[in-house]
């Protein structure tokens, strides 16, 4: 009904519920932290007392905490040849709390530190098939790969991870099923944070790399699609990720494509990922390695963007999208994809010639599930520097 | 952040925006009636200030501005015989204004007058074929059947009319296409507001009987779909319809199930319809109408089920959502269709081993759409009670 600024005890208790003074400082260090990053340069106290509402002693007093913390940094100001006294400016601190972003995938694993500005620190890929060790293997491969980001980038404080994985996780982080991983009922989330010694949250590869997406891009309704040996979808509505009924949204690679066709890992026959899964787009182009300077790799591609599209038709006679974002190794590959897509959405999304669907690459390439972990972690701390001040001491 | 109830001028302003104390009123209007609407029981003044926060003169004059424009009734309490004076009871009143629901379906027009209450008053179902007449004739026979209605029910005061039909609708009101009806821009809208001198909104029916379904069974999360000649559905996520990006969302008949199937009138191959519309079904089975008590049409519908089920397969996993709600004929038809669907979901939703998916029909069968869209004009009233009391005379 109406958007709040600054929050006051008097406002909050018209809610009814008993309000307690730590909440009120709690929101209102969120909302000040908020305002300086999404000012973009550097911001004077003042400029933060006008823009958040609260008076510039309480503004004073929670940015002091906030630089005490870590969270802010404050710069001199260049000396001006007008009257007034310039103001010091406000920026978030490169210093600050960093987050380490994480993904495992079936043939890599990767790992990137990014501070809390949105600089990528430092970032490792390693390349191996992940199914035959298994869950544990794979993920001390990880935490290893973990350990040299964090070494390459001490001591730059870490407020937390995020481990991306292609499969269904449930709230709690627990992976439900990984199908092309071989994986059932891993916590992954236990085996990292005793190895790491940090708290670490897991999601749904695709669904971390359109919130990567929803940010660099800033496009509020879209399906991310990232194409691997698996297919997730990330669903992005009204400029917010949709996760489900249980969190499982976005299983785009099992959209029956040809109902009879042949059978998927997951049980059934025809699924998407037997077409344009990257297994299967290289046994049907009978080459090694999907390489847009491969010829031989063209006409797999080109049916494999048929079969993405004939999805994408349901996907957008469903839901009313307008833009569908290709990512993983879709992106690079999008040249040779375009043409059987957008065949297939033309003859089939109903809204066609009323509407134009955009078809484009994602921002943040092949890192964007990888990022998309780490700025999981940035957002919480954004969203709580209370919780994270009362965490590290001061 | 918080849920706010009362509004007041001092509140409000809190938003920075100027108040008029109008809009204070408008808003208290809105919430003195919904409080009376959402208790099921006569309710008193009393009550009534106590649920609102709102003091009991404000209540009491607005109560009477309510009752004035006759929203409200007050019923006399019942005599008691313990101490303490009994309090009158409010009720939404039974007189008051009514809406017009209007379908126009390929096989079938129909008109309903639905009271403030909830209560149809008068429903007319007419069959007969749509397609050959075009759009103007087809209008003109919903107009008379409107005024039969409206006529069995006078002096009924009447708030406005909406209208359902299967096809693409703009938020101006314009019918972009109806495949099935063969209609291209029709501006449905005007043509009854100048035939009935009643104010006329249009939406698709699938997402009108969508709403009535959340309204009668208040399941938060579930696709409704709407089988006929052609074949919608309605998007219900947390609680919401969800109408995709230029509103056309729900366009299930045009799925791919066999993308080299037989040719759609929507140009493609393959989708949905062809498979499980009504006429499809009839063509499979060569039976002349869709009756549970024809056994000639079992085999049929059970591949007509299996279709929807492959279509629906992908929507679940597209969507993770745990219900699915049939309407229209196919709900009456579900016993003869849930196996064929069931078989396909388990088959081919990745989290079918995980989580069970309902499947059921529609709570109000195949007035669903004609029922949702008189709701829809209850819903405006009750949502702004001070537009409606400023257009008629008190």
């Amino acid at each position: 009904m109406w958007h709040c600024q600054a929050v006051t005890a008097r406002i909050l208790a018209s809610s009814g519920a008993p309000v307690r003074q730590s909440s009120v400082r709690a929101h209102n260090l969120a909302l000040v932290l908020r305002t300086v990053a999404n000012s973009g340069n550097p911001v004077s106290r003042a400029a933060t007392a006008t823009a958040t509402g609260l008076t510039r002693a309480t503004v004073s007093a929670l940015v002091d905490d906030l630089i005490a913390g870590g969270l802010l940094s404050e710069t001199e100001p260049a000396p001006r040849t007008g009257a007034g006294r310039p103001a010091a400016g406000l920026t978030l601190a490169a210093g600050g709390p960093a987050a380490l972003g994480l993904e495992i995938n079936v043939d890599y694993l990767a790992a990137c530190v990014v501070d809390l500005r949105g600089t990528v620190r430092h970032r490792v890929v390693e390349h191996a098939d992940q199914r035959p060790a298994g869950a544990a293997t794979a993920l001390a491969g990880l935490a290893r790969l973990a350990r040299d980001v964090l070494a390459a980038t001490a001591p730059l404080p870490v407020a937390g991870a995020a481990l991306a994985v292609p499969g269904l996780v449930s709230a709690n982080g627990l992976v439900r099923v990984a199908p092309n991983l071989g994986w059932h009922d891993v916590d992954a989330a236990a085996l990292l944070r005793d190895e790491l010694g940090l708290p670490v949250t897991v999601d749904n590869e695709a669904n971390l790399a359109a919130l990567s997406e929803l940010r660099a891009a800033g496009t509020p309704d879209f399906v991310y699609v990232s194409g691997e040996i698996g297919i997730g979808a990330g669903i992005v509505l009204g400029g917010a990720l949709y996760r489900g009924v249980r969190g499982w949204s976005g299983e785009i690679g099992h959209i029956p494509v040809h109902p009879d066709g042949p059978p998927c890992r997951c049980g059934a026959r025809g699924c998407l990922e037997q077409y344009a899964g990257q297994e299967a787009i290289l046994r049907a182009a009978g080459v090694r390695a999907l390489d847009q300077l491969n010829p031989a790799a063209a006409p797999a591609l080109d049916a494999a963007g048929s079969a993405l599209g004939v999805a994408l038709a349901g996907v957008v006679n469903l839901l009313d999208l307008d833009t569908v974002v290709l990512g993983g190794a879709y992106g690079p590959l999008l040249p040779w994809l375009r043409a059987g897509i957008e065949t297939e959405l033309r003859r089939r999304v109903l809204t066609a010639d009323l509407a134009p669907i955009t078809l484009r690459a994602a921002a943040l390439g092949s890192d964007a599930a990888m990022r998309g972990a780490a700025d999981s972690v940035l957002r919480a701390v954004q969203a709580d520097p209370a919780g994270y001040l009362a965490r590290v001491p001061v």
